[in-house]
């Protein structure tokens, strides 16, 4: 028997893996968790039938969404995840020595505990005794909980799932301005802002949703195979702290890459300033323009 | 009926697009030539199954692959094109002003006839009069070619298939050589050399094939959705010209990626550096080290 796992995206595209083993596949209270086994891109964790992340490339999207703005942050000391439950992200920010507590708030405890038995190298933090003096966890809605938070964290990353199902409310300007609310001054917001070669409207929805938010709105972008696309990108908020503006090395600024351990596997120095090179069409598809007025989604 | 197109990828990894209409379907002398049209990635050219080119995502491949070596050389004239029967990568080469001979050197005829009249937009150069002045085609193997025509051409761009079937030859370390000697001192070889995520193996040999031919050897990496493992790579290769070497602005050379028209869609100067930053892995696996031996590779 041929086992394969299909994700179709929108009746229009659908990416397939041959299936080596079936490890996990429960329903939760949210959605239909999976965790299959695959011949080309290690084990897999699929949401709903759509792929969260595979051990092949799960580096690619943790290192991106966290050391972007864990690095321009000048000292972060307190991080949110929204979302990442299944622990790559979290293994990322506490690569950062500054951080002294990090809360994952993950609505789903039953992608929490399937990532940390079946996915081990990615729920690496979360298995680890070490670690758990630098992070809590909260099962919660992690709208709710921003809005119940103000002024409490250096940088804000949210780590969802697509705006579909439990994700979609993390895609409303009304989360937006709750997260804003929820960094302090400095304070730095990412998201995972979709891809624009399978929904460009959706990344520009939520390019203009951001910029009715924030002063400093910066899209970056890398290849994360796996996902519908693949071209995805990602969005640097802040008040004014720019993306690279705080890192070394300089006369006056340590490297604060390097030093990351265990080392990267593909964050360096120069991937940190190429992921803000945006293609032409990219830059199009998300400059805030006359044409493309902002005031129809401040209305929303 | 529901109608896909699905490629196989080493029975590991399947690529599905939803087929909205079938153009062409023929058995060449060389391969099976398909042109569908998508749902969500437009017309797409697939040879003997695999995804070759879609109107959505060409302008990738094809301005990354003729604008890096054709702005490193400080004045292209004569360029010679390997594969590339679909027209994409010529029309990219006659955006510079300085080319007045591009050879087109494709060895399937009916690949550039039924680009020509199914892929309008990527064939554009193909069809028309006002650039017939500036190229020719040879309905040639291009390992043949090469080795004919030494120390002739500025650039020579080997826009090939995968290394099976009619592209193999085009993935030996004797094309490589053949390849060298056709270029002009100062001449540049660019070819695309494949995916780290779905065959890394095969961008290692790459990789050390060139170094042993060429004193410059230089990955650059951008994601191709449509191709399997969307992470891609090309190599710049040369006996010592740089990529970035030659291209403004800056007080003594001038801007020559502004003026290309019509507008490119991926290329700018920030994208012209950007793709060479390479991310650890890719890094670790490309670069030429002891344990990693050019020897073995010489002995073929």
């Amino acid at each position: 028997m041929a086992l394969w796992v299909h994700e179709n995206f929108q009746n229009s595209l659908s990416m397939g893996y041959k299936v080596t083993d079936m490890l996990f596949n429960a329903q939760s209270k949210f959605q239909q968790i999976s965790i299959v086994e695959t011949a080309l891109m290690g084990k897999m964790l699929l949401l709903d039938g759509m792929v969260m992340t595979s051990e092949r490339d799960e580096f690619i999207y943790h290192e991106l969404i966290a050391h972007i703005p864990l690095l321009a942050h000048p000292c972060p000391k307190t991080v949110l995840i929204i979302g990442g439950g299944d622990g790559g992200t979290l293994r990322e920010v506490l690569k950062h020595p500054t951080v002294e507590r990090a809360v994952l708030c993950e609505i789903d405890e039953m992608v929490i505990d399937a990532c940390k038995q079946f996915l081990p190298t990615i729920a690496s933090t979360l298995n680890s005794e070490q670690d758990a003096a630098r992070f809590e966890i909260e099962l919660r809605d992690g709208a709710a909980y921003v809005y119940e938070n103000p002024n409490t964290f250096d940088v804000i990353i949210v780590d969802s799932t697509d705006p579909i199902g439990p994700g979609e409310r993390l895609f409303t300007e009304a989360f937006y301005k709750n997260t804003k609310a929820a960094l302090t001054e400095s304070g730095i917001m990412v998201n995972q802002s979709e891809s624009p070669i399978s929904s460009p409207d959706e990344c520009r929805r939520i390019n203009a949703m951001l910029h009715a938010v924030f002063p400093v709105v910066k899209p970056y972008t890398a290849c994360v195979p796996t996902y519908p696309g693949s071209q995805w990108t990602w969005t640097f908020c802040s008040n004014g702290i720019l993306p690279n503006n705080n890192t070394g090395p300089s006369a006056s600024q340590p490297d604060r890459v390097a030093p990351l351990t265990p080392q990267c596997r593909y964050f360096n120095a120069d991937i940190q300033h190429a992921v803000f090179a945006l293609p032409n069409y990219m830059e199009a598809l998300l400059s805030p323009s006359v044409d493309r007025p902002l005031q129809s989604c401040s209305r929303n």
